[in-house]
């Protein structure tokens, strides 16, 4: 049994992880924190919970995490680079679900996320945990950087057009959607239900955190710089991303073939049959990312469609998949839900 | 490995059943079958299910259902009627979600559901699948009417009340609400997305058709009929039933401990500490009925409140932890589910 | 033209008067306040009023309200209370839409509020405004309190039973669904999309403010107290309250052409044909209250549906419905909106 | 006052033109018709309607439209092209909400719409009626072919572009989100409530007939052909599109400063102050398209949002404006509607 230790549970990705790791038969929940709760029974704050999760959420400083085979950051940003050398010391490995550690250049980070970082060393050390391309390098990893939910759906949909050097890498565009729980669950207005229900919108069109997240992924791919316009959209779904990718094909190439390639062993991409529309509902609760490529018309602009469930495979799901990788577990241990539709 | 089958599996709680028997341990899935959809794969309806089910639709007249251990009913009222005997000959026994069999008075059935009934004597033989009620004759039957999601949603809430005999049993008022989903995967104006979404209203005033299924199954603990006025409103969710019954108390009592002790051994009904409100969502995917009692201002009316699933413990869930009890198999096994939640 | 201002118009109340006033044909607004947001346009906030309202919020002490024929307060409770007197010492008429004047015992008015009353002499003097009842009073007010959304469309669903004096009134029920809009434009994470969407739950069972107002509005149609089992729900609209009332008849009458009597003249209460379910889209941005009025099985349980758009016939369309009458212009000018459906 | 008709009201763009026309100071309302519906009370379809209009839907052989000023087409695209002529030699003038009349090339129509043009010689004389290009032919014309819900938010958010020639043409992109209501009033699975809600995805990625027409309107502004690629999606509201527009500039210019003058005389389209970023709900209700240009990291890539309620400026509000602009009155008239928010 791995045990695990969980810091910021009071959240939408701390509930999730609760969720999926309540449910699995490998994982030991030892810890949960929660500066301005400690002391409530987790399933106080979330009854679905009851029955399921007996923990009360503890103190920061009384939950004995150094104790914990893995430790999972489900914190604001800026909270877990100040507490993972520690736990690293300790030989407690980490996951980070916030974004501490997921862009390597460091001036990069601090300019988009407006503080200095506290660690630069260790941020050279973690991987990014995205297991469809680093899987290698998690399996060895004290630290993971779990990704970005929509750096993660943009990313898979791109990467076999980029990997295989098939379109223009100037000019790429993610017009993607996401549901309201991508805003946490702190109390704002604009994401009241009166403010985000019946309503759509684009915001962040200036330039959004996961702009820099998402260029560096595709640039690793390429090898080079890529020119990205990303424009995210407030949807009113509780869960679940959906990325619309546009980009100039260079070259003429099997479509379809190519994306079921570079899917074939990868247990939560599932590739549509070719002219398929995948929608967020199909994945919700799930791991899964649901993609499909499409040639208009036949003209040169490919399109690809990339569904997530913002929580799962955009956050604690593909934590915990990083989790398993970590340990030798299985991959889809505990995460191979099927997804609640409708 | 129960060997399962399933008749009309294109409906909300045909895709349920998949949900779930797809990840039940002990259940093989052998067949199911559409008359209009035959020869499609499964998946292809269902995309949530793809890599789940690999099955396709099939004819009901070659689906070879009299080889299962169990068939599943999934299918309008009145189909379940025409084949039930042949199969229960054959050896198989049957689950059925529509309400051929809930109401033993036939003349009763006949007159809410406008048809004749066409096997009288198995509406006699056949057990009222609510486990918390009939367990022990679940256990020995051939054939169970699986309850409504309604009626499972009050019974569950009033029966504490009735068993103690601590309320006024000729004025019960059970003001329910349900999601969307309760109306069927059918094409209907009303059910559209623009028609149901942002309103809520009352509907079947007059009479509903469960509320003969509900005034059964509490004069069933009472002994004398009830008198029993029973609303029931659209809400815009998908899934939920949220109950709010009305009775008049004519007894002192701890009503939170006879709650709790009515319930103590129950693995799906999970009554709430005093001065608890359940939401629906707290439910979602799961099999539970949560529930807690009030008597607000301490004056003698008590207000119960009650939520499940209905497609869960209203339907498909239930009827899975039917299937569980009547093979033998521990009651939880493959409906032990975390809520979805948020 | 009636000069108008309003205090506190940050809100959705405020918004919705804001709405009403831009297109209603004799009033003029002349000042609307928001101590927090002093200076920022109106249309800025809300970009639904852009070409339409060309106001910047004001500070409080700047915003010259005693120039002003009529103000309103959309304020949280408490605040109205400490200004109005010097208002109408500046023969100003005040419209007061929180509940600071609703209680005339001020007592109990601090009890349920949790503050002292800063003028309980003003409460003696201030109208109840609910036109329906008290149009002739209104007409001369120097203050009204405007009604809650709850207790407009509770009180106009029971009034006619109890006028005639047909129902017990020591059990009424009051089984009240709102959309979420009822809790304001308040950062709070109850009223966060992703809890309160697809989700459904009661919620102030043991006691909610407006049990009182409506008791009271009872208790002076009947002349004696009234006992009221109330029980508020949150349901997934934006707007709309649909309230579902039972009551015990204690004599046989012709239900539905008592409702349509007692109503016959009122533009803003429209009884439904027998057997009819009101629909809270069917008001949505109207000052419409739909009544039906059902006797299900012929049982003497009646059954009362009455359905608001809260923030209109709620709030801001009453207010403007009571401003209408306290400066003589006829009733439904600028509150003869059609209903947005769908 | 004009005296007006409607042929196929049961529609969402059918209750629409009610809802404005009931309203509208100088329209009659002298018929609407439904071959399905004849005789039955336009009220007790749209209880919304109660008190508004009193009409009840006639047989279209009795509805005796040759006697009216003008005649609105809400019916299924290939119904007008029948019954048009007919009309016109009464001298009726005709608005039709269908595609009937919005392709030039006859040719094209009809592979895309599955049928044979009834009358192409009135295709030739029908104005393409989006008030902001064709204005003046609008004033003379006899037959408005009334532009579609997408084409319209996605013609008023390139064509600032286009006219000043400052963007690439062939590669021209429209990312576009509908409410539900779109997809009309019809009884259809993929439209109900349990499907569409919290859910989000592409359709008609291959080819949407919106597609051509906007091409046309494009090309009609480029004087030569233009590459667009248009992907719809499906989004869980009941109204408003949400366009996000991508081009390549091809120039530098003040992008701001242009979409401003384009736009200054145009009471329905309003330009977001820069950095703007509409919200659809800003327009619900209303005939208003807002827009907002970007240049997001100052890249070459041009983003312009832009939103309408699709049933008002997409549908009955611009049949509305256009038949205002046909008789000669204020181009407000009756559509000057405050959006509702929230």
């Amino acid at each position: 049994m791995v045990k695990v230790g969980i810091v910021g549970g009071t959240g939408y990705t701390g509930v999730e992880l609760l969720r999926l790791l309540a449910a699995h038969p490998q994982a030991e929940l030892r810890a949960i924190t929660s500066r301005a709760d400690a002391g409530m029974p987790v399933s106080q704050m979330f009854p679905s919970l009851r029955g399921r999760v007996d923990l009360a959420f503890s103190h920061p400083d009384e939950a004995r995490l150094d104790q914990c085979d893995v430790v999972f950051f489900a914190t604001p940003n800026g909270i877990a680079m100040q507490q993972v050398r520690a736990l690293l010391d300790a030989g407690v490995k980490v996951i980070d679900l916030a974004a501490d550690f997921r862009i390597k250049d460091v001036a990069e980070w601090e300019k988009w996320y407006g503080m200095s970082h506290a660690c630069p060393d260790l941020v050279e050390e973690a991987v990014y945990g995205l297991p469809e391309v680093n899987r290698e390098q998690i399996k060895n990893a004290r630290l993971v950087a779990n990704p970005g939910c929509y750096p993660t759906a943009v990313q898979l949909g791109f990467i076999p057009l980029l990997e295989a050097g098939v379109v223009e890498t100037s000019s790429l565009i993610a017009d993607s959607k996401s549901g309201v729980s991508g805003a946490g669950r702190k109390a704002e207005v604009h994401a009241l239900f009166s403010e985000a229900s019946d309503n759509f919108k684009a915001y962040g069109v200036a330039g959004h955190r996961h702009l820099p997240e998402i260029r560096q992924g595709l640039a690793n791919v390429t090898g080079t710089p890529v020119g990205l316009t990303f424009v995210p959209h407030l949807t009113p779904l509780i869960r679940g991303i959906h990325a619309t990718l546009y980009a100039r094909l260079t070259k003429d190439v099997d479509l379809q073939a190519l994306f079921e390639q570079r899917y074939a062993g990868e247990a939560f991409v599932d590739v549509l049959p070719a002219g398929g529309m995948p929608e967020t509902r199909s994945v919700r609760g799930s791991n899964i990312c649901r993609i499909a490529v499409h040639r208009p018309q036949g003209c040169d602009t490919v399109v690809v469609l990339s569904v997530i469930d913002n929580l799962v495979k955009g956050a604690a799901g593909q934590a915990v998949q990083n989790m398993n990788i970590m340990f030798g577990l299985p991959e889809k241990t505990g995460i191979d839900l099927v997804p609640l539709l409708p």
